[in-house]
């Protein structure tokens, strides 16, 4: 944010160099951003502790490394998503502090250990395929500074492996459920949690799964009311959501 | 069925007035409904006990009238589908031993009592929007001979409703599930049985419900193996399935 | 909850008139509904303050009238959303302090009138059409004890009416954003604020809207990450799940 | 299923280290597994002869063989789907008894021979492309203990090569139809049988075909009543739903 | 067809009071319409025979009737579709002489009555709701001079009733079919017969039908290679296109 | 616009009552509408002669009256689309100068007769039933200042119909297209044009037209590059970027 | 066709070991092939000149050389559609006679050159790319007797090129239509000529083309009333259609 | 245009040699382009500047070379989009001059730089991944002779990027806009800018931004009334479009 030229206004008006008048419609012709834009930066005190996001998927190993190395030079953590092993090795190079978390796909420097979080979140999913969107949003939570427990392979095809496992969900502030194929597992969590519960649809499935169309509309008409529902495959945007909600 | 142009030919060839080989020619030259075509009917005698069908929607309560007093001749049960109450109040005109099930919409008169069925039929539902569609199901079951019992409003939100009711799904042959919105129940349920499952989306819901498109895809997409779907708010058609099962 | 058979039990081992291997056997044979099912209950406490919910929609008069009585008889707070002028009348006749909210299209009695949310949540809308939906978000938060404070009218096309506002919008703990038509406004207001969005499609819209289809694959494809969404015309969802954010 | 827990708090109460009122109270705090949770699972029994399935597809050759191997160390059969040449060559280094089975993609060890159906199963297809998808129901069915019979390429275009092989469906207990393109060929087959109809959608067409959506609508459009859905290509549950039909 | 001020231009040239340079000129400039545009109208010729054709729908009853009294002016059949009897009470005020058939929602007024099909059409449907389609492309191929049959009620799903009117069916030298829900009656039908099929998808159906798209579906993708397709419950498009078939 | 508050700041600061670093402070938190905002309204000069708008549809008569009115007291053209008769004579009461166009359902106040746009808009519909979306956009370019003329009925199927009228089109400096069912229109005249087609793809048609679905897929897709689209029915919004454009 | 067990009962009668009544009996449970099925193949007659055809899509060169061998054994015409420049070369091996139509994609024997149709078949295609789909068209109207001619690249956004060739087109009794993108051109050439038009919309296009849909739903509603349609990039069926009607 | 036979006719006439009747009859048979068609051509001459188009995809690169090298020997500009760097490498080989614009995988031929624009041409657009489609428009509309400017990566949830940059788009004559996932900047900046906007949606995104289609439908509802929009990645036909209205 840069202020400098307004700044030199009130310099001038102070000086007298220039009257009120003018200053007034000098500023009126100054270019947006010289206006400061204060206000809508109100909220960015909130974002202390949020790490660097890089969306590995499209990019070549060098282009992943060279901003992972850049972003590396200032504090906090960094996450790179939908990475390769390839990519990885790249960013080892540059970052010999670099990890891979080979499930959720993703590059992670951790650096800033603090807990934002005021409490656990879980991350909740229905079958071994969901498992990689599953570690997206727990890889996510955890560098945003949360406790992160995972409860996996619970679709309500075996509603007792769920059960058994109530105690533990029935500790998360936040819960992340992630489920593909007809989405159902959402709606059964929501029924058996009083907190938020955010439903990510995955792509896994075939036939009338639709690339995950069918968990998507499964989980828009969740019959619990605490279920709100993030893109397709979308892990990311899972624990970040969960991660700000956790630092209320 | 027609057959007496075959049995003339075979009179011919048995009075010495037609060939062998004139008579094979001439029946590949008959019509095909003289053939008989005997062997399509094999099934019919597994038929005894099926309820004569009316589907009433945008018919008029004397068509209906007029229909269901004619099918009153002869033997056996009546169902009359998708009626209104006027409707019904036409036919017990004609037919006063006729009854109306309000909660199904359906006019039947029942006479054949005999069970048809081997074991009892549940039919469940998840909200009580769905029973209308439930209880068609559970009409059509009824009228073709089988002992059918209920759970409804055991959605899946509120799960500890519908284990508490284990022990009665246990005990059935065939199950039909009956769900609007995300149709989630028919996967929950199907984990918790043994048998197989009829499910029936409903066009219950709102927004991305699609009028049961949702709950559809949900059912197609359905993580327990035993289950298979009818179409949409299709009560009479899955009481038929489960009905057909019931008595192998 | 109805535990006595299981008390019974342990009363028949102390007694010496069951053997512990023969309770074990029982216990295991009792109905489901008598073994507790205490764990799944864990989070209940976190439900006080929750108002009883009515869906109007489909019901008559009377009927609402009936259950909004009945449910009148305990404590705290009631809310029936969907409902018409002609519903209330029929409330009001039964319980004189109910009130009509015409905006939102909700009848509440709100005898509950502590504070569980910790901070203000504010309702934004795009368009005037937009306001039926925002309204039953609002009464919903507002009735399960949040402040709760409204932005209406602020559609993108018009951003600077936005931007206007940002020190109110920078205040609130949770934001619920509701919009038709191209479902833009999230992710506006997602970048502008840095506490969790919920986002309403709303029905609003004509031609390729599709009932609110194009505003629903807007959100869910936001480019804001702190953006959630709930179904098609929900305000009860998003007002329900804001709540439960705010009150951590 | 771990129920020592439980166990010992009989013992005690036995022993009157603990009083019975103490005993409900502790019982009440049990994690859930520790509650037995006997009645979800009376349905077991019925699952006698079921084969242990893998589903192969995104699997690596190793996976699958490691998998299969430690399946094998228990009786029963085994069921590998969506698998390929190379899956089964490194199976059948672990577990050389292992056949594949070409037409149905599936690698299977069958050791239970024995018979759960009462009567024979018949898998009908439309086209030649439909055939590994109805060999996948015909080997599932098989290895869960049914005589299966099959009748290919019998599409409602020559209506007359199915008509000619009415005698054999008409022998048939359940009958599974797999169809591509229009789908129309269980509405016919439905029609030529008194039994239960399993239709399985193909994703074979082209263009309007849509992937199996334009048989999926077919199928769940069908004009005869007998008949029941599963998921595009889904042979698999097309096998599990009618064996189980043939165990009733 | 105007040509004078073409014939004009030649004169004047031919008089000499214009050079051939400026005619050339000239004609560059006329409007279209006078340029003859004979080319485009050679077909023109087929059309003899062809009715005047008005979409009754969505216009008053005087609307319709001043529209047929108008055209009834010249001779000619003239063919009202969607018409409602309302509607055919105005005509009859002023045109005495035409009929309304029922079945087919339609007007007529029939003078012209010589045959130019070159063999009969037949139109078969698939249900008894399929009929009002049916009878629009049956009256439609009456006006254009055809000799129409139909068979009605034979819906795949009792294939004996098609199969038995096959000596009809091999009559006809196009075949039109209407069929709803799944509608696999033309792919069925198109395998009985060595003739041109126009299949019609009619809106028939509830559920997954989704108002013909089901049918439409299923009709593109049919497995007869003699079918092709016209518009949902187009049966004037199907009538039209038989007619022009029969009359080559 | 207000930017007393700014003025006072830089007062203060030139009376000496400020520091500078205290103004830039205070500046930084002033509520954001007072920091001017200039800059976005650069182009509001261009709105010079543009219309108020009211969208009638929803509204009632009186609704329509009373903002019609209180607009008419500005000077200025006034527009309110998709009206009926009877708001019209709502309007009337109120504001006697207003007209009816009545086929494209608008109410008028014409009082700014300048031309704002620099050569003739042509309006072109494909059938009679576009006629009232062709009519939207035509009244709404005229009352934003441009001469507007029309040629209706001239759907490709009848393309000589659109050929003799060339030269009319060519005259144009923008084109408007309206069309529905295929909606091929706009294809054919961008070939025949040199300017920028504005396509309005209208919701007329039965079947597989789906409300506007098929011509809006169409006009997407147009082999013309001159060709851009508007929403389904949005006469209004064609009118309105034409006259944009005709500005230019 | 097998009619030996029939003859068999004939000659049982004859010869007096079987009674009339006895003989119709056993003909009721003959196997259905035994029944002779003739009066299906009525329109068999029709089917002279039909060529025997090969989908090759999906096979290997091996597999349609082997089938296209053994097709040449018997006389007439074979077409193999869809095949590669590989598969020729193996079909080259074994047929030496065979050739391949590159730009239609087909591999062909032509040994039947009577000309079966009555007039010729114009093939028309909109843009350079639809012309794989508009030559297998062709090809299959060759192959099945028919004169041929084409107009390639005339679409509607160049529509002089369209009327420019009117001549040519005014002369088939049968016309075939490719086009992909809007799908336009059917309805221009539609109403252009009298006789029936076969319109196929064809996968070409991008974006919101989605793969031929939007082409065929234009096509669906194409206000020219004598088009009718086949599946997307079905070249061969429309060729086959054409074919049909042009032996009439 | 060739009307040499046009005016032999005419001379003709003056000779002598042929009478003004017989004149007349020969016009109407010539075939259609003698007859000039010269209306439809007023348009031409706005074409001046317009440079010859490839469509590159799908073309080998001596195809491209082969086609480039063919229209280079013509004045004017030549722009072939969606090509690779080989088919540039190709090319260069035939025609030097040419460049490769990589970012909009565009070869262009630059060589009239006459100024057919009246002022400057904004493109904007979302995301770094939308610049390919926007550079794609960038330079058609600079080889069009129009002076491009561009601003990147301003997606929504940074509005104040976009606003900062206010001032630059105040100056544009017409703005084209690209943005993928929920397609909302055009909104934003229709809001900000008085002139046209043509909205280009990209098929950038992924889940449920299917390919563009959330995007397309964000903008077809775009509550903006200066949007319209074209093809989903059509970066040319925005480019195209937006230089026709910059010449106007």
């Amino acid at each position: 944010m840069n202020s400098d030229s307004i700044r030199k206004l009130f310099r001038q008006v102070h000086q007298g160099t220039l009257s009120p008048e003018e200053a007034v419609e000098r500023l009126r012709h100054l270019p947006f951003e010289d206006l400061g834009f204060a206000k809508v930066d109100h909220h960015r005190a909130l974002r202390n502790g949020m790490p660097e996001v890089i969306f590995g998927k499209g990019k070549t190993p060098d282009q992943v490394a060279g901003i992972f190395a850049n972003l590396a030079k200032h504090g906090g953590n960094i996450l790179a998503t939908r990475t390769t092993e390839d990519q990885f090795q790249a960013v080892k190079q540059l970052v010999p502090r670099s990890e891979y978390r080979v499930l959720g796909r993703a590059i992670v420097l951790k650096r800033d250990r603090k807990k934002y979080g005021k409490g656990p979140i879980a991350v909740v999913s229905a079958g071994t395929s969901d498992i990689p969107v599953a570690e997206e949003a727990l890889v996510t939570a955890e560098l945003m500074g949360n406790d992160v427990q995972h409860l996996y392979d619970v679709g309500v095809a075996g509603i007792h492996r769920l059960l058994a496992n109530c105690a533990a969900l029935a500790k998360a502030r936040v819960v992340i459920v992630c489920a593909g194929m007809e989405g159902a597992l959402p709606s059964v969590v929501g029924g058996l949690v009083g907190v938020p519960v955010i439903a990510v649809p995955t792509s896994i499935g075939y036939g009338a799964a639709f690339e995950g169309i069918a968990a998507l509309l499964g989980m828009m008409n969740s019959c619990a009311s605490n279920v709100s529902v993030v893109n397709i495959d979308n892990g990311f945007g899972a624990g970040y959501v969960a991660s700000l909600i956790n630092r209320l």
